[in-house]
């Protein structure tokens, strides 16, 4: 286990989709995911979208960042709010902009404990680098 | 790290491609896979068709009994053959049958190292199990 990484939206080095380490010729890959009761609660690309919704307050502006559709954002926030213990987006109501959407501290916490599965396999497949000797 | 799994082609006790532990609500799931210099070199799936070559002596019964066509497990079995640093797979001439197949030295070891991820891999899932707990 490492230390808890912050909830930081605007932190560009995320890991990719894919988690890897390479050996010469080989490369240990993985993903990771959490299903709810209706099929996948939590993936790499929904805690990206959680992310630029806290980013740009905004699910239309965060979809448009990802270059996704607002209709599949909102599915999207939907499946999570719909599966989770307590929704993670909620709609802001007024504002400049005539209103946009947050993230509760059940979607934040939600965001860090996924980063932190994701660092935790990092780890993982880092420390499973030398079973790919065998491979030679 | 765990014992090192014997390569026992005939255990049905496998686990299924995707590992997976629940807490009550969420279930924490994942894949792990190895890439050569051509894409994919060794999945859960690929392995699998290397356990029943070794069980059936045979690429086509293999096939056949992982319901899956000649032709695609022949395909899996050149993209192994090929970034491999050795062959896996060789065909056996002759025999009863009129030829077959089996695996090389390397081709076991193969097999056994990738269960061995596999073991890990389902530890490191178990391990984190905790970490759902924060879904709550």
């Amino acid at each position: 286990m490492q230390s808890k990484p912050k909830f930081d939206p605007l932190n560009k080095d995320r890991s990719p989709e894919d988690v890897a380490i390479d050996s010469d010729m080989f490369k240990l890959k993985g993903r990771i995911w959490i299903d709810g009761e209706d099929g996948t609660y939590l993936g790499y690309g929904r805690v990206v979208l959680l992310e630029r919704i806290a980013q740009y307050g905004s699910i239309s502006k965060a979809a448009k960042s990802m270059e996704m559709s607002y209709k599949h954002a909102w599915d999207l926030v939907e499946s999570m709010n719909r599966q989770g213990s307590r929704p993670l987006v909620v709609k802001v109501i007024g504002g400049k902009d005539g209103g946009g959407a947050q993230l509760t501290d059940y979607g934040k916490k939600v965001v860090e404990t996924f980063w932190q599965l994701q660092e935790n396999f990092k780890s993982f497949i880092e420390n499973n680098r030398s079973l790919l000797e065998n491979l030679k």
